[in-house]
């Protein structure tokens, strides 16, 4: 690999370990002097990853005060706000403030963006102690820089939509997009989504609808989703089930379908969608909840013939696609609008 | 689901907790009596999966005659050998010793077979204390009885081959034929195989080239293992590298390829196969050790638009593939038999 393939991913930024990538690294350098191929944001609000704030509120017994704390301890300890216990980040929004000569983003000072690449791997430094911010909520006001590099990834954030919900789609942009491809490529029909009243779920039955699908499931845990998904119109048929229980799940679904798309952020989805999919049929799991061994092992165990897919949260177009799916999709605006945080 | 579907996947066998699948469930009902669509198969050796053999042999201090007392004490409380710390099992050979009146698995009685599921989700009772196993490895000599549900698979063992080969080939099929699928999907050129020396690994070398594939790359780890696969002559190109660095991985296969499968099974290897796959393309995870989020927030972060599979140990017609590639491959035969303990 080249020095500046190299570069290009931010390996010159890692401290520690030597030649870590980024996101794998203990200790990033942060430091707001930029590169030729460097663009640097001044950030205006931290979006954390549910399950970090979920984990640091619980540890710190919910006293905002400590979230605080334990959230720039790390930013300072590690140059980058990665949860030591989750591995988990977030995402952030800001100002674009310098982009280096050679930056291949085309990205232009005083755009204002939200990164679209994890926070994991972000070099972050914060200069206001996060004095905005409860530590009651995962959305942090915040003052400091970031640093993209040259793979990185930022999306200018829409004139026409509140922050917040720009926010709430970039975050799970990834959903939509390889559910469009897949159901495109595989020409499926029929297409059942689990946890299909959520963000990531109501935007993949938008998105599978737009590709072609004309057979659309959506599977809930309870009668209150069932009912807002069903005045959502995105399904065909809305079915209520326990997406950890197998037998519940392909029960509920009946006949199989030719793409299952896995949006709870539960462990134990996976033998329910294997089961609830078409022989030579495709799985999609997008929740990062999704145990590699069950659903290899489950599969091989139910003699299943499925293709099973690692929800990769980025494919090119991804961004737009969503913003655009909820712009003109007044079901997707219903089930989101009430999820954001304003 | 049918009461006959769940039947099929030996619903009815699970003791505790009820309504799970036999693979998730803590005890099966090993009795030997079977129903209409069962298969028995009097057992005569199990093949321990490795990493569930090595877990046993390590918290024993590789003294034997615990390792066989803890097997024992696995499949009397469980019904099943299921590693509890693992979660892993493996597979058995044996002879078909029944077979019920609506089975549609094919089999008649007296053939000698291999089951193709795992030792997870099959019911198994011992009945001569493995008095023939040492406990020192993972091939274990054992009297008993096994069921097969409608929905099991079984290989007939070939009568042209030792039965330690065809166990050591069958416990990996699934990946040569999910390699196969995938070039032949994808009208792949260019494969990398990482961890190209090992079993699964040679045997998708080889499952590659008949599906099409023309640039073939195998990275191994060290000098002896590059020796052994240049004399095989699987690969066009033999590169070395430890495959859980990332950018030496990336570094050693120059151009990324079309696919890449991963048969090294250690963790940690997912970012190098991402960095070693041209963009559009296709990374197989065939090792157990893959990490779902590490791949997906991988992908991710380094804006890599490449599809990841999670390899199904089940494809159609996997068994008869990897026995064949064994028969008429020279280089497959001289790199799996010395792995073949006899």
């Amino acid at each position: 690999m080249s020095g500046t393939a190299e570069r290009a991913l931010g390996v010159h930024r890692v401290l520690e370990p030597r030649g870590a990538l980024p996101q794998a690294a203990d200790r990033l350098d942060a430091d707001p002097a930029i590169g030729p191929d460097e663009v640097r944001v001044a950030v205006q609000r931290l979006n954390l990853d549910a399950a970090s704030f979920r984990q640091l509120s619980e540890s710190c017994a919910g006293d905002g005060a400590a979230v605080r704390a334990a959230v720039l301890g790390i930013v300072a300890a590690r140059g980058k706000m990665q949860n030591p216990v989750t591995g988990s980040g977030g995402m952030l929004i800001g100002v674009v403030d310098a982009v280096g000569p050679d930056s291949p983003l085309g990205l232009t000072v005083g755009q204002r963006v939200a990164t679209l690449v994890s926070l994991t791997l972000t070099p972050l430094r914060l200069t206001d102690g996060l004095a905005g911010w409860d530590g009651l909520g995962e959305q942090v006001p915040a003052a400091g820089t970031a640093i993209l590099f040259a793979r990185s990834i930022a999306a200018v954030l829409p004139d026409d939509l509140p922050d917040a919900v720009s926010l709430a789609l970039l975050d799970v942009c990834g959903a939509p997009a390889a559910t469009a491809r897949v159901v495109a490529r595989d020409r499926a029909r029929s297409v059942t989504v689990l946890g299909a009243a959520g963000k990531s779920g109501c935007l993949s039955l938008a998105a599978a609808r737009d590709a072609g699908a004309t057979e659309l499931t959506g599977l809930v845990r309870d009668g209150a989703e069932a009912a807002a998904l069903t005045r959502a119109g995105l399904a065909d048929r809305v079915v209520v089930a326990d997406a950890t229980d197998p037998l519940a799940v392909a029960a509920a679904v009946g006949t199989p379908a030719d793409v299952t798309v896995v949006c709870v952020d539960v462990p134990g989805a996976e033998h329910g969608a294997v089961l609830a999919t078409a022989e030579g049929g495709t799985v999609v799991f997008f929740s990062m909840a999704t145990s590699f061994s069950a659903a290899a092992l489950g599969a091989e165990g139910m003699a299943a013939d499925v293709t099973m897919l690692i929800g990769n949260g980025y494919t090119p177009g991804h961004a737009a696609l969503a913003l655009e799916l909820y712009r003109r999709t007044a079901g997707v605006r219903a089930l989101v609008d009430p999820r954001v945080r304003r």
